[in-house]
């Protein structure tokens, strides 16, 4: 099955409706071409009291480990004074680079220094920062289909040619990466664990395969995983590249763990060589991150147990996903196929082919219940049949409400 | 006298003195182009024990109210509890930019609401996404001739033609300026204030001059202004182009008057279309910036006296300020020059012509001294014969006697 190359064009005008305004001459290509976050305005109307919205992507705040934050911020304060409230190194805290390499070597088997990690202001900024180091204009990238939409966006600034491959339930479509491969590529993004919006997580054999067809192959693999401290069903399994592709990219965040709002993700990569290309890109775009939350987020992982915060939010999102399969299973007539996920934050509905999920969404909205519809998830693909939903924000009450809600409506399809 | 457009070729290489590396085939020609911030290795070898260090460009720890931040920390936490935590809006927390648009219209006249706001991680981040919505290859810009090396750096990335305009007691060179905008050009990059690196301040004159120059032509301004709020001497200037060159942009920062080491700028324009696709470039850059930090900095500005706290700063930075003056009046040879700062935190020293700063920094390290040597200010100079000197870093003793040791080596050429 041939893999064809998608620019995006004109997304502002097509996805925004506005016609393209007077200053239109002064913006860059680039800017043109990045679509504005869909989600955005899904959530907008999912905002409205009363519905319940299954649409947005926001972790619990049960995993905001509050009252230990605000003993680790009086600590700070009191222990490191001006440090961090002053500038910093772009590289980030050595500290807490050290804590990451500490964490990864010890649960997942990698040989980390402080020189393999990067801190960057969330795991959106490494997407940035790697389209900076590695794209120009027209470079081929290889991403999954469906894809991270925030993904697409940083990458579209660079105008690549998209390279979609199907996501199975097993993991990449090898076929489809082969044939892929053949175009001028520089990167591979993919999130295999609970993927980002399918929630989907690739297999062993599958990231197997994949790690023999790329390891002879002059190209980046970013394997993004910011859901894997949270798998509540089965074993860790072992990276595609890290710790054996030299040029892997391995992307982390401490935003679905302690907290997002403080924007905190970092960069792993044995290619120390691409990181050092990487903080001059980063010192160029925001000098460094937040320092004081890297002191913050040092000081609060070294006093307090992780796992044993992480096993509150595991165990409460493995109830919220239950809720909401065994709602399905209850309310969605059979045609209605999703996915059931291991982890993470989100899983998939596929809708009878030829049913279009933005079709849907108005009519769901009128029954008070949102989702987002598929389509922003795609490079290619309009009308799709498909929808991402969320269970790490609502009771288990709420999730079944709200899927009767939309189990309602799709049996009227 | 005509202007020259200058590209930046494979500075990497020069600079660091590295041959290009075994992954250059997969870097992008914008990195390529992209000065590592040379400033950092020269703050390197100025951090060893011993040597006064003037070349630096950081604020006094006198200006981090720390035991305020403290208890608005606190406070956030128990009045805000999850929201201060959470994924947040890519704008920016409204409170905090209905706090920017009453000052800036209390204090300089403007006439802002916070659709005319956006919060940026630092200033240099509202660089990165200028240069991301206003810049193809090969486009123009115009900068100050010297300028700030991190704005080379967040423009390098797009691969612009620079047409530097030299910068003068009174501020740009307006028949250079002309000149200049006869070419294609998409932004003028201005620091009107206490300039990084010269210390130089736009006289009223030269600002209006500028604005009848740019009224009637379709190209953006960019008034860079982290220092406006630390004047020490003389009166506030009005702005060439905020509140009345409807297409330009003025930048501020709590970098110099709270903490630089949250990371938290804004983007102000009246252009509120422009807004919007630089609010799109934030999104696919980092999502948001820290909200954290945004409501910390939100709770200390409502509970405490701003210009109370500069004030003090204001005091400390004059009497530093003036110290350095006087000891380069008392150390320094007839044939050197240097400006005299009117806030903000440096100033600018011209040799004799054909001197080379960056040749004398290893003498000057010898003698335990350290300053930034012009070159990395400046697009189209090597061996300039100007330096960068910080004096708010150091007290009023040390800057006597780290002038004098400069002036014992000054007084040698």
């Amino acid at each position: 099955m041939p893999v064809f190359g998608y620019r995006i064009y004109n997304s502002t005008k097509s996805e925004t409706g506005d016609e393209m305004m007077s200053m239109e001459h002064l913006l860059s290509d680039g800017i043109k071409l990045t679509p504005p976050s869909f989600v955005r305005s899904i959530l907008k109307a999912a905002s409205d009291p009363g519905v319940i919205s299954f649409a947005g992507g926001l972790p619990n705040p049960i995993s905001f480990p509050q009252e230990d934050l605000l003993v680790s911020m009086e600590r700070i304060v009191k222990n490191y004074g001006s440090s961090v409230f002053q500038y910093s190194i772009t590289a980030g805290l050595p500290e807490l680079r050290q804590y990451i390499a500490d964490r990864y070597n010890r649960k997942f088997g990698l040989h980390l220094t402080i020189d393999n990690i990067i801190i960057t202001t969330g795991s959106q900024q490494a997407l940035d920062l790697i389209a900076k180091v590695l794209l120009d204009k027209d470079d081929g990238i290889i991403v999954e289909k469906p894809t991270y939409l925030a993904a697409i966006q940083a990458f579209s600034l660079n105008q690549p040619v998209f390279y979609p491959v199907e996501l199975t339930e097993d993991g990449l479509n090898l076929e489809q990466l082969e044939e892929a491969l053949q175009h001028h590529v520089k990167f591979i993004y993919t999130i295999p664990e609970f993927q980002n919006p399918t929630g989907l997580t690739y297999s062993a054999e599958n990231r197997n395969r994949i790690y023999e067809i790329l390891k002879n192959r002059d190209i980046v693999l970013i394997e993004d995983d910011p859901y894997g401290e949270l798998r509540f069903d089965g074993e860790h399994l072992p990276y595609i590249g890290a710790g054996r592709l030299p040029d892997s990219i391995l992307l982390g965040s401490f935003s679905k763990t302690v907290t997002p709002g403080m924007r905190t993700g970092f960069i792993i990569s044995e290619n120390t060589e691409l990181l050092r290309y990487i903080s001059i890109a980063k010192e160029a775009s925001d000098l460094h991150t937040n320092i004081f939350s890297q002191y913050l987020l040092w000081d609060y992982l070294t006093n307090n147990d992780l796992d044993t915060h992480i096993a509150k939010i595991k165990a409460l999102y493995q109830k919220q996903a239950q809720a909401m399969t065994n709602a399905m299973d209850a309310y969605f007539p059979d045609t209605v196929k999703y996915t059931t996920p291991h982890g993470g934050m989100f899983l998939w509905v596929t809708l009878p082919e030829g049913v279009s999920a933005m079709k849907l969404f108005p009519k769901a909205l009128e029954r008070k219940v949102a989702f987002v519809p598929g389509d922003p998830f795609y490079i290619d693909i309009e009308n799709a049949n498909t929808m991402r939903l969320n269970y790490t924000n609502a009771d288990c009450e709420t999730i079944d409400e709200g899927i009767r809600r939309l189990g309602g409506l799709l049996k009227q399809l």
